[in-house]
């Protein structure tokens, strides 16, 4: 399978990093919208994005690695006229619109597109439905971290005063306990996770400021149970430079008589990187389906196991069942 | 969806007791190789196995609720000619050879059957191929318990001088912290595991024999760190008459540069209610890949999650991705 790479930030270069270990999928070149001379791979050939049409026949599969605010609401049904596409889209409040879109661009051209591939959404989706058939009586609870949100930290980053920053999202140990214990409380993403916020302030900035800043911040901190450190950049270089991610996905449930309890959980030394991974064992995925005929828009929901894995057949059978 | 249940054990009882929890599926009746006034239902009626192809064209899809050892090798390529079948077939070492059977049976008959479903093999067993997928480098353990193994306490109860007998399999602390501290130890079930007996003695017998004898029982106890306890047959059935169970599938594996760790966990009430519940889920699978044209025989490995859950379309994807 020859793959393509659209994009070229931490998942790009990550898809790049992990080919290796998926000794199927040969890595055809990086497709990037900056100039190409200026990007550095690890080995891979860099072209224009305004190339891309010339590998129309080249590529069986391209990763679009780009952003859900504003990059693949556009690019994603755009490039799914000639190519089979997979994104990492996690704007879970459009994804019924992007599925439409990516569909209806898909099944014009006869390719095949699977969007919202990583963790969550991803393996995470997977196993809530998974979790909710096999116990269709219970609730399902979804806790992230501990590990770095991306979109917090840079929402510190944008604050008057603010040099860096970093922010990490924890479960809180009272929820995750409740829950382990079987109980079925009323929780949600506030009542679930604290934030944990590591500032370097500018020189002479007001700390209880930026502090008030952020606690209040709608959309991001307020509401949460927020803890504020000021810390060096030299510190926050050395200490909080990994980005770390976790969670768990659990069930707790009930069949005619008995509870039972379901938990799925990961914990990523990087979570760009584990992504990446995932998107390429859902890229092989793709490609066999769409050897074997399948079109439209895809999502996780719709791929057996077997798909995403190297063993088949007997080996499959023999190995994991 | 049409439902039959052949074979009316634990099993099969359980099947029955779940069915208010899947609504979209109809149970039409229970058989049994017993004489069907020796069987209690929960209010199905009860038919003699004799009549099942009676049925042919009354059931769409018969769960076959019968022993590994003997009973499935047989039957389920016999009803896999007029029916479309489900088992929940666990042993290993002839799983491709029973996958080969079935699917001859049922490609030749135009039937779709799905073997050994549950939870192990079952959703273990998807858990084991997804986490292989993701971190293709890396090392996957999968614990039993703390749980009634049913072909222990069998083993237990048929030594002279045992009365009655139940043990339980659990995973030693050791290797459970070895493994989630990210280490790739060289495990076997002998090191990660622990057998803990409670047997209740005949009257006058040797529980100094006893216990020797159960510790050195070749292929269930030889080589394995076994407790056992002598109890009271009022003891045994007051603390120990459920059969709970539960498991850990964990990977420990690595992508480019960075460490990462899957687990999946189960804590089950009944271990039979749960089984019957996943067959249930896999029996509405099988049946809508049934009417989209799929035929021959099947593993978990093959079942997308979507044809699991009763939610469908856009439902399943604002609910779940």
């Amino acid at each position: 399978m020859r793959l393509g790479i659209f994009g070229y930030g931490n998942l790009g270069r990550f898809a790049e990093a992990n080919l290796p270990l998926f000794d199927d999928i040969e890595l055809v070149g990086i497709f990037t919208r900056r100039n190409p001379d200026s990007v550095t791979s690890l080995g891979a050939k860099v072209y224009s994005a305004d190339e891309i049409l010339a590998f129309r026949d080249k590529i069986d599969v391209l990763f679009i690695a780009g952003g859900s605010a504003n990059d693949l609401p556009v690019i994603t049904p755009q490039l799914a006229a000639d190519f089979n596409v997979i994104d990492s889209f996690d704007n879970h409040s459009k994804m019924g619109e992007h599925v439409y879109n990516v569909d209806k661009s898909a099944l014009t051209s006869g390719h095949l597109a699977l969007v919202a591939a990583g963790w969550d959404p991803g393996l995470f989706s997977v196993e809530r439905i998974l979790f909710e058939s096999f116990l269709p009586e219970g609730k399902t609870f979804t806790f992230w971290g501990k590990g770095v949100s991306q979109g917090h930290s840079n929402a510190i980053r944008r604050i008057a005063g603010v040099a860096d920053a970093r922010q990490y999202t924890i479960p809180k140990d009272e929820a995750l306990t409740e829950v382990r214990n079987g109980n079925m409380p009323d929780l949600n993403p506030k009542t679930m996770h604290l934030r944990e916020c590591f500032v370097v302030p500018e020189k002479g900035a007001d700390t209880a400021e930026i502090e008030r800043t952020i606690k209040s911040m709608p959309g991001y901190f307020e509401g949460y149970e927020t803890i504020v450190h000021f810390i060096s950049q030299e510190e926050l270089d050395r200490n909080h430079s990994g980005l770390p991610h976790g969670g768990f996905v659990m069930r707790n449930g009930c069949g005619a008589e008995n509870a039972h309890r379901l938990e799925f959980a990961l914990e990523l030394g990087s979570n760009p990187e584990f992504t990446s991974s995932v998107i390429l064992a859902y890229s092989r995925a793709l490609f066999r389906l769409y050897s074997e005929g399948k079109r439209g828009c895809l999502t996780v929901a719709d791929i057996a196991p077997k798909y995403l894995c190297k063993a088949e057949g007997n080996e499959l059978v023999s190995r994991f069942i």
